[in-house]
């Protein structure tokens, strides 16, 4: 039986007090959707099948080169995390997987399966780590991992990998997500053409090791740590690399690893169509790789991200099934309040994109009705869909409000009292 | 024989005034090049081969959409604009090709071809147009050209291209650009997918109908003139497109076309190493398409990319002959000097570039000695290899300082008498 | 007495078809800001009290400098202009205002008054031009305007200036909107102090011909049509010349003038704090100065501003009564429509700022409870305040569905047929 | 007597070498210089007087919030970091002064002035940090230092700065420079306005404690370590604190805290007018504030901002003696490399800024010749100006070429033998 961190009585005071309102307004909007013929338990119903994973480094605080402020109650290791993500999961219904980084989440794998279980929790795609350096590891990462200009070091690397789908298979995972720093700070540092050609060959001998039914996620990113060039930096090398490696190769795209005014969804639009879109790394930013919670800043871009993801649905694209998660850092925030708002804010881009009237929506674009067509998706978008998506949590058994519900647990208070503080914070490293 | 626009004696009085100082300072410079192993005379003469083909619109004035303020001089057509090519051509000997743009140089291909060689000019790339209406055409572009929702609006511009191809032949052409402005300037507004899979359509229409000796350049660009989406938005769909289309299908990446920041040089390594580099549409740019004189705004910038591709033909990579053309709007210069002095600067990237010791710096970057190979390409950088560029251009008849000698060849003025002025100029077009 | 150019029948006929289900709609959210003490009806009539003016060149299409598509029926001059403004006022009772722009829109000050009151319009800010040449003026602003290097530019162009200032008056005006395009487009082709001190001291002549009930606006923007500086390039500029001028001169924040990231909402409450925001340009954008319809592309970004405008009253900031206008360039739809839909968005954003819980938000940021601080702003946002923006309209007279009704009128087909076509189009200006 | 860490051996060695080359190409460029009416020994005198402050932190590794990969022989303290500083300045000649930041550098002012005196080293501008938590203080700067909510948290924070003003006072400082990474990741997280109150309060009481002839220095920066607002985020801002607080208070301007695209020189420019322009935190950046070396991506840039400051000099602007200090973060390079490497590379950018031809260029701008006054400008950019740099270095007892010198060293290797290996590195906070 799954063991529960909040308790029912929280949830049952949350759907005492809350739960009148909810029915009215559930109800209001039920009749409004139902005047554009939209039914609105069949959105409810799809938004409740929604899930988004949980970035096991997430329920930490993060940080910036600057300085780290650390909160109070922290994890202390993955068992620990586990636990606040089943919180998440418990108030949210929105995100039953977690997905593991290591080394940090290195754990018996049994104990690993035996403790999710138990909280009600599976374990998403696996996140390899060849970006710093691990205590004990024989190579530095300093200059490059998979595109190393040493072979001793990409051997390293590609062995690191193959840990975390060996862990990962034991423990039901079925993706391995390799992200990594490599690239350079100075014009003529790396060599782009070499330094791609070993990243490539290190990436088959990962992509060789890959079951059968797993997928292999590559990300890109622009910039940082790397600062002149990196060797993934954009959709259009992580494209070629998921065309070199095979079919179970694909992109992921996070939301903040792109120039200032990309088209993100374009990106999108393009990866579904050449069957190569992978998932998603969900986060909000402004400047750069800001890892701010989703939705917190450009909350229509977040929209038109969905409308793509909804339309590919509705088009029925084949083998379309790409994974969500979150990847954010929650740098002044609870790190589970910023994780149950985000969940709740993709549930609601989602549940957004599902209101749009998409047989209007093409003759518009069939009759170049750039005013409709805009107004169509605004029309869905400006939808407070609230009501959706706390009636699905509430069935679920859920809270309405995970916010409020979360603070009147205080499980934050409990955990300060039994997990120690973590040592540290300012690095001044300027 | 080739008549001249400048004159000879304008030539043999900068030879006499500035031959002098040039030898001095080349010999200088050779001996201090000969100090790190190279011979100045290679250089020389791999510069005095390099040439860049020049727009026949880029003589003309240009403008923004707030308004055009017309030079004095201005060419009527293509024939006027053939002489003052001729002009850049006589001073520089780094242009001997033009670019010509349909409609707008639309003639009787006998007397282009009789024109041209009487200036010692030959074409280079055609340029179709689809992205503003032509004043009979049936289909306006609005919306869209080979993109468009309709089939027949897709048939005119596919049209337009083989009309392109057709002029292209007969003047000894052996390549087509196409840049379209097609996209949307609101979400909803194109379906991304289907427009995409529209214009890959009407390609592969033009492709068939390519000669089989002929290349065909598909160019990409962020936004402008549509400001929300653009069909060919990077360098990634760019890819897509040459990939799909065939071995005669390239990229060309124009300098001002990506986003802020964007690494240029490396997209350009990139399609090199997947055999679809097509050539470059040179100019410099600090905000947007900004379409300043090349060199003027990031030189290093410039010197970076053509180390990409003295790398390559250091490497000795197969089939690598990419196009070089400028592409440039003169709102404030004399076209002709901008002209003359962006051909230099691209000449100056390409000889400095020449001067990188290659050897070391592959040593330092597989030794990840990441300062000196910085170091290793800002001393070829910052090498003033003036003497060089300016002999090559003496050497093969042309000035030691083409501005100064064109200031003094009273060319403009005789072309403001000669001609009338072209009506118009502001717009007011907010 | 008011003509109409829509006609009380397809009013009429909208409230008739619409007013039962915005009955239900208004009552449901009334209902529902009720629980959170909010009184709905205080709020419409703020709506309803809000107004935004139109520039007299936005119902014109507009264009890049590659192309202009002309619409159907297009304006043919001022008196065209006004007609179409009536319509978007009719239509959406926000917009009761118009901005003129000289030289286009110079008319008789009687007949533009008589106009005007025939259709219920007043007139907004004058803006001047100086970024293109008329046909008729003796000095060209090639190189500047107000900061030219000629002494006789720089009086012609204030002297312009004082132009708009006397017709201004003679038709009820009460500010000069001060946009220019001077600056370079290469480094050293401006000396950026002598410029600006130039700029400063003409704009101190037109300072002084300024009534002691007239405001001064100046805008800043970061480039274009320059491309490497501008002489008025930001706020800090923008400020330091609102300062320098005196009590009277204020800056104006067009949304679209500003580096790619730039939080906006802050430079707004800067201007603020320090007295100096004149208004705004509204407008909405991905890339540059894009011109697009406000709310079209960041509709979150627009009520971040609003946020600070009503949080600037809600503090009882002491004479704070900012201009509104939009400014935007209709190039794929239709004006009329892009007008009425961006007046609803600018007044959607206003409304949804009001709602926001100002004590709460206010006690979030005392205790830096970053995500409540965030939700609550969030929760106003997420509100579908379209009811209100409706009955706001249909109280005054106005359209429920102002699209709609505009598209049954058939007005754009009437003035298609009256109005003979607009010659041109493409440029062709690369 | 000044001690020495690099040793008379080596730079002679290095004279041996190196010095006939130099003297060839010194008389080379001397020669082509006098023939433009420069005389090369004016140019040398300048170079040779101008200096460029070393920050203390910036002789040890960097790092990113991903990772921190140390170097061998890392300095323990500040009197290593002394050691360190030394290096360069023996080796470069361009480096008298080193700016300490507090805490970090906190010791003994005897010590301090003693361990300096020894290396011939001064103290340039004090740094105080309230970006990150030291041990042992009361409390934390999670939520801001300077414009806290909390009054004490701000009293803490002017009290750590009121001590770095103490110390500097006793080792001979003359400025602090103030940097703070308050700000919010969220809208609605600050209050815009209140905070910039707070801030502006707090500084005048630092203000206050200013001796007569020290000068305060406030930097702004537009992100990082806050993703969605920064207190003082740009340049207008800043004039507004300067302007704020009084004649003894100037803006700093960092070259990597700016918008994408910014035209940096410009601001530069508008500080020098309007009498604010403190100094600069030289670095290079291609994407944020990347921190590299001064040079390496964007050397024309440098070359434009110093074409401002000798420009001011040239007309004699009052009171204008900008400070000039390095800001770096050395992740991948030696740093003490990567800082010898950079003060010659703002000399070089000032030397190439002094050949400008003023009179030339003024003409030209008179004239709006937009050509001839960028060529100005490149042909005093593309002067190699390495003889002038290496002789000014040579004179004063330097290295010809300091990187190899250092190299031929084993300074390095010295210091890994006597400093033992900082502990750490990969952070893993992502």
């Amino acid at each position: 039986m799954t063991s529960t961190r909040i308790g029912a009585d929280i949830i049952a005071a949350d759907h005492e007090r809350r739960g009148a309102a909810l029915k009215t307004d559930y109800q209001a909007l039920g009749e409004k959707l139902a005047r554009s013929g939209i039914d609105i338990e069949s959105v409810t119903a799809k938004v409740a099948a929604f899930f988004v994973a949980v970035p096991s480094w997430g329920v930490g605080t993060g940080g910036t080169r600057f300085a780290r402020f650390p909160g109070e109650g922290e994890p202390r290791g993955i068992f620990d995390k586990l636990d606040d993500c089943a919180v998440i999961q418990e108030l949210t219904r929105a995100t039953p997987a977690v997905s593991l980084h290591i080394p940090w989440d290195k754990a018996d794998p049994k104990l690993l399966t035996e403790k999710a279980e138990s909280l009600g929790l599976t374990f998403d795609a696996m996140n390899s780590n060849t970006f710093s350096d691990a205590t004990d590891q024989a190579h530095s990462y300093k200059f490059g991992s998979l595109s190393h200009t040493q072979a001793a070091v990409r051997a390293q690397a590609v062995e690191h990998n193959l840990e975390c789908i060996a862990l990962g298979k034991a423990i039901g995972s079925k993706a391995l997500t390799v992200w990594i720093g490599d690239g350079s700070n100075f014009p003529g540092q790396s060599h782009f053409t070499r330094s791609f050609e070993r990243y490539l060959a290190a990436m088959a001998e990962i992509y060789k090791a890959l079951p059968d039914d797993w997928r292999l996620f590559s990300e890109h990113k622009m910039y940082e740590p790397a600062f002149y060039s990196t060797v993934v930096q954009d959709w259009g090398t992580n494209y070629l690399i998921a065309n070199t490696l095979g079919e179970k190769a694909f992109c992921l795209v996070d939301l903040g690893h792109h120039a200032p005014n990309t088209n993100i969804e374009m990106i999108v639009a393009r990866l579904i169509q050449f069957g190569k879109l992978g998932g998603f790394h969900f986060n909000d930013s402004k400047y750069g790789d800001d890892d701010l919670d989703a939705g917190a800043i450009e909350p229509y871009r977040l929209f038109l991200v969905f409308n793509e993801l909804v339309d590919a649905e509705h088009r029925g694209v084949e083998a379309f099934h790409p994974a969500h998660m979150i990847d954010q850092s929650h740098n002044v925030t609870d790190p589970i309040e910023s994780l149950m708002a985000s969940a709740n804010e993709i549930r609601r881009a989602y549940a957004q994109a599902l209101l749009v009237d998409r047989a209007a929506l093409s003759g518009f674009q069939e009759e170049n009705d750039a005013l409709m067509a805009s107004e169509t998706l605004k029309r869905a978008y400006r939808t407070d869909v609230e009501p959706i998506l706390a009636e699905a949590r509430r069935r679920a058994g859920g809270a309405i409000d995970p916010l409020a519900s979360y603070r009147a647990s205080g499980y934050r208070a409990r955990m300060a009292a039994e997990r120690p503080k973590v040592q540290g914070g300012g690095g001044g490293i300027v």
